[in-house]
């Protein structure tokens, strides 16, 4: 028998009292001892769920109950649940968690804490929601030296950047649709800003290359400048818009890491990842490209993710799972200054300025202003760019992906 | 200190060797103790390859050494590979295979054997070369009751109808060129005629089901009956065709498993793999659609994969990796005679015969000969459609994927 407690009965909590109930004889039988909901810790009661009686306010009675072996942690945040996450595997408990955040920003000290303990911490729920990403990278690919992960990280930017590019919709109105779809929040920064998806990238790259990433490190820049202008010139040479977080080995080992709008060419299979669907694409020397395709988000998929986590640990009740990464550091990580890209640049300006940039190549668009110019460029680094552009005052930079 | 033997010194044994060597620092700092190649057992020797001081000629050789931990099987085929692979396990040994072929015959009895010595079979590069699929499938969505398996399980096939799609190329012509590139076999039976795949849809409806289905069960019908026609019809309804193999969990608790070209509707991630790409579909209740895409087959993708294989095992030598699944039977598998599907026909005919088709929705091409009909259906059974077809005398019939 395994005993588990459920920290936060919000959206994904609420799901994986669900997954355990309705799947029990299946989980049951795969991890070949009944794995039973003990204790759900919130500070509301929940008298009409069928869950009610689970409910307890008290985190120090799952922490001193020695029969509770697995916590999971969907609170959220990174206060209170590091608190409770610290105190549970300090009391030899294995945590399961979907809590982004609080991996990106203490990943390496919880683990390095599980270690210790002899326990597991396991967060497949943290990024690509449902998407099995988190255990392929370390266990499937790990005979490759992986040199790149890249990804379509965030649903509610993605189905934003699907409804401007299909059906023409502005930004503006684009999330105002999603809100009312209940794809974004009332207050959409940390999606739309791309926050959620620079903790996911350091959660991957940690896992990809083995040392810590954190938020700070990985600059930043969400979708709220693109404009249907850029959408119409992504069209017009075959591409498509889409907001990337990368991470890439660079040749003295450290790790590039950044978050931004990105055009992506048409044929390329993360061109063809709509709507709320996330994809992860992992490069390694002896596979080439491999690409995790799904739902990034929502309560069941969420929620599954947790409980094949649960599983999981609760096989390995006596054996903890590992999972690890190296501290991170100003070593670690670098912005992407020294990288070369091929740019996308939309500006105001004249022809004759913009053929002056190298290599560039230039777009055009129905009913463009007279002073707009666009185009590509040869790669150079942001820098050299910015030196090229002259007398061109930039409205749009994005980079090309190749 | 971990001792490997690989058997069959061909492609996928010695990218195998290669991937070992290549990235070994990484590779004992993940396992924690060194991971050594100590024999390859082929029939040949090698006198100009750096591993030739390993080659051996007699498996009892490796069978009696005790120091040897894990068994790569690379031989391929169902006879001395499974006399082989037994006898590894038999005595003691954990075996990564390759061998697709082997799985789908005897998987079911090859687990239980090393259930019961209490060590790991594992063959994760049998299915999708180098795509993390089969572990993803048995650990990250265990907590799902998947309903569906559908993939493009074989890049030979995908290159050729790839081909025949974007240049226009016939069959024949794009089989040709893909044998010249090395994608094809001289004797591409086993690809075109969808054997492989069929013996890749067998071990990926065992594992996501449980219960083991044999290839004879699967009715399995290959891409050369593909005609340019039939590309043309597909392309006017917004479709592309693809050979796929599906396992449909029936209501009835039963596996629906067969292969054959399909048209895929061309906004579905699936029409979107190309040339020698892979993509497995899983369908799960919480989960929803979940991809995994990349390179189906070659040396260092497939090698990859059955070096993490043995790093998992490496990890686990003294507790054994658990798959399983249970046995196979005449009540396990069914073909798809039941179940309804929207077909594509075409036929030699009039349209007025073709109109009679319940749901028929007529089809066109330029230069289509005069007595030529196509058509797509409302959903039907095999034998409902072949009743409803009357005076039609049918050319091509393929499945619509819905």
């Amino acid at each position: 028998m395994v005993n588990v407690a459920i920290l936060g009965f919000g959206t994904v909590g609420s799901g994986v009292a669900e997954v355990l109930a309705k799947n029990a004889d299946h989980i049951d039988q795969k991890v070949e001892t009944p794995v039973r909901l003990k204790y759900i810790l919130d500070v509301r009661d929940f008298p009409d769920s069928p869950f009610g009686d689970k409910v307890v306010h008290d985190f120090s009675i799952i922490e001193n109950d020695p029969t509770v072996d697995i916590v999971v942690e969907t609170i959220g945040g990174a206060t209170v649940a590091l608190d409770f996450t610290r105190r549970a595997l300090t009391a030899g408990k294995s945590v399961v968690s979907s809590n982004k955040e609080l991996v990106a920003e203490h990943g390496h000290e919880l683990l390095q804490l599980a270690a210790e303990k002899g326990v597991s911490y396991l967060f497949e729920a943290s990024v690509g929601g449902g998407i099995p990403i988190l255990r392929p990278l370390s266990q499937c690919l790990a005979a490759n030296e992986l040199t790149e992960v890249c990804g379509i990280l965030n649903g509610t930017t993605n189905y934003i950047l699907t409804r401007m590019i299909r059906s023409g919709l502005t930004f503006e109105a684009a999330l105002k649709e999603a809100q009312a779809n209940g794809y974004a929040e009332k207050d959409p920064t940390a999606d739309v800003e791309g926050h959620d998806a620079c903790r996911k990238i350091c959660i991957l790259a940690a896992i990809a290359f083995g040392r810590h990433v954190y938020p700070r490190q990985v600059p930043t820049e969400g979708i709220s400048g693109v404009t249907l202008a850029d959408v119409a010139y992504a069209e017009s040479c075959n591409r498509k818009i889409k907001l990337l977080g990368r991470a890439v080995k660079q040749d003295d080992g450290r790790i590039c890491a950044y978050v931004a709008p990105h055009l992506v060419d048409g044929e390329a299979p993360l061109a063809g990842v709509e709507d709320v669907f996330n994809a992860i694409m992992v490069k390694g020397d002896a596979i080439g490209d491999v690409m995790f395709y799904g739902r990034g988000a929502g309560k069941l998929p969420t929620a599954s993710a947790v409980v094949a986590d649960v599983m999981d640990a609760a096989r390995h009740i006596r054996s903890r799972k590992r999972i690890e990464w190296g501290p991170g550091g100003d070593d670690v990580a670098v912005g992407p200054e020294k990288m070369a890209f091929r740019w996308y640049v939309r500006a105001l300006g004249t022809a004759e300025d913009a053929r002056a940039v190298p290599g560039a190549s230039l777009l055009s668009r129905p009913g463009a202003p007279a002073d707009e110019v666009a185009f590509l460029t040869s790669p150079m680094t942001r820098a050299q760019l910015d030196g090229a552009l002259g007398a061109l005052v930039p409205q749009s930079v994005f980079r090309v992906l190749e």
